[in-house]
């Protein structure tokens, strides 16, 4: 895939995140750059609904901008880097407040996990970081470097790490793949909440089966990708 | 009825599917070939929104395309196969994984049933399929015959079979038939989800009350799938 | 009020109903014949969302049709000409399903009772009426003169009576303090069945205040009809 | 600011309020005139989705109108011109209905409390007023002065004040801060009420994260702000 194809689908995943209400007015995705893995690409700080290729700026792995032209920038990149530094393996970043992933950053001893076939992505084990932990009161925001490396640190391994109080972080081996992963993560947490309250044990994905699901080809992701994109508004890419 | 005819409202229902929320990017409807019961219709791999005519397929009820013609295939086509074989008085079958009834699928112990007039159609009872009782850690998908074979054991005589962490499968008489029930499947989960919150003993429908409603004219069902129709931006047929 | 307008008030009520989401496929909307109130208008056999003008109906308070002309009849219009002949005072009628209300139908022993100000209307008591104790296993639809008189006879001296895994009827003094009642009468079930899962006592109106807003003028009325006549995109009438 | 940025603005916050649901038929958000502070605007008696700039009235802080040209006023302008008597920071006041908030009003002994850093606007404390306790039986409405004086008393120094079976009234430094602590406190109603039915104990935000948020500038509110008047369809301002 080329940059110019990447980028044009950077500015559809933002649309798709609007759209599927994975982000409101605030949220963004980032992609690491094809050829430089010492980089990537974000937005300045804009709506995700209202980004426009006009908005993307290029950043080194500290958060540096290569070429600003004045454009406001979004105070959390370092989330992006954060992880981008930590874990080379990810292609992608989406930091999200979906309204239904928050309860399950704020509810002590609650676990969110899968269990729907497509949600599968979210992998066995979310991890929940507390900024206060380490960082005492602040206004919650991760903006700078320290704090981008301890978020990276607990999302260890794992897909996705939630944020108490405030959201999560999602990671990826593309955009689609984080896009995915992301709208089913807003997916199982308001399931599971439901299924919770119907008073049953619940019966979640073994790690068989999340392993299984994981060698299946992305061609539902395809699938997936063309819909959302449609739904947005924005062309099949 | 024409097979022309027949496939319009195939399309139509993949539409009406899509805008009530019953499938998302996955799910999959299909119908029995009027003239040949040996054969079956469902569109090739395309989230149900964009299904057109050109994008519906033939097969065989072991699932075999009659004529590919290049197009991507669904690969859980075994549960439309699956459930022809096994019932002969099924016309058409829908594959979904509507949010409200997910919960219903992984709470052990709890029971949907109908509660509403409308939801009679569901039928007095709904078994829970579970992949992994005979087929150990999968993908969950219904990828082979035996597994669907299986899934239309499990549904036996009755309407709709759910399937634990995936959604359900739905059946009917004609694809009007198939989409009602698909419907209020949906709004019934929703609604016994809510009123067993409330505290009180819930009255469901007696099984005299889903006998004398399975008496009913389809009238009903006229003018809901003229009104889904439009609401779909279908024309109405 | 002339008769035109008030026919033509009756068609914005069906669309506003719609977009309201206090009906779906299903539900319908009277008004009592302004000069001759032994009679009363009703659309034919259509959703809501589609009636138009050519569709109402003339009827008696036996629900025969005056002028037929081979237009299709709701069935359940014995709801109608029940209420209209036991309560002179009431001058329209609406039956509908919203969602919101169908587990207070449901629940043994759970009250609905009216908690926010602008739901003073749906009065201090509201009975649940069974089809099932006078009339045994039916498909729960009011069809007979007989069961309409029996529902009506359950709503009394009330606002509104519930109809058990059905839905409701709702009288009015107008059109518009009808439809008034009927959203309210939603969202009051909404957000009582919200309230009772915060684990408090709740509060709700004294009768006092109920008879202190009965009071007011309709004057919000008027803003209220304006604004939903304006999302459901018919003409201010 | 000029004054008539201020009053575009004003209509701007209206359309914005109707589409992201924090007012529907009902509510009513004032600025205080930037050169006058004792007075403020408000629109005539509209539904806000539909209030455009000749809608918009001038008051005294007693509520009489300064030029009211016969426009029909809305009856509870005493909640505003309460507020801005005793509160000479506050330069913004909305009033409103928001469903997610009301459970709040009428649960006993359940806080409302900010869970989620974008809703640290919403204050360490959300007082709750009864009309009932120093007024009696009432139809919940503040019409007169005194009752505007003891919202206003309630609401003592912090941001908002719930009212019991009624809604909230709002405050804020400028129209923006107002409608982003309007539209957080509904998202913040919500999670919270999701949040504890997860079963575990919530972790609010401290006092000092709290203090640590208001120290930001507003540059999050004008994003916010221009996401949400593009959503409701006014231009950006």
């Amino acid at each position: 895939m080329s940059l110019a194809e990447i980028l044009r689908d950077l500015v559809t995943a933002n649309r798709i995140l609007a759209h599927e209400e994975v982000v409101d007015a605030y949220g963004h995705i980032s992609v690491r750059h094809p050829d430089r893995p010492d980089r990537f690409f974000l937005s300045g700080s804009r709506s995700p609904e209202l980004v426009t290729a006009d908005d993307i700026i290029e950043y080194d792995l500290d958060c540096n901008p290569i070429d600003q032209r004045g454009r406001a920038q979004y105070t959390e990149r370092p989330i992006h880097g954060g992880i981008y530094k930590a874990r080379p393996d990810v292609q992608s970043v989406i930091h999200n407040h979906a309204y239904e992933i928050i309860p399950f950053t704020v509810a002590k001893g609650v676990k969110l996990r899968p269990l729907l076939h497509t949600s599968a992505g979210l992998g066995a084990t979310i991890p929940v970081w507390d900024i206060r932990q380490k960082f005492g009161d602040t206004n919650l925001l991760v903006t700078t470097l320290a704090q981008g490396n301890d978020l990276a640190e607990a999302l260890a391994k794992n897909r996705i790490v939630l944020m108490r109080g405030h959201g999560s972080a999602v990671s990826g081996i593309s955009i689609q793949d984080a896009v995915h992963t992301a709208v089913y993560l807003k997916v199982n947490a308001k399931l599971q909440a439901e299924a919770m309250r119907l008073g049953g044990e619940i019966i979640y994905l073994t790690e068989g089966e999340i392993a299984e699901m994981s060698k299946l080809s992305q061609t539902g992701h395809g699938r997936a990708w063309e819909y959302w994109s449609r739904r947005a508004g924005a062309a099949k890419s």
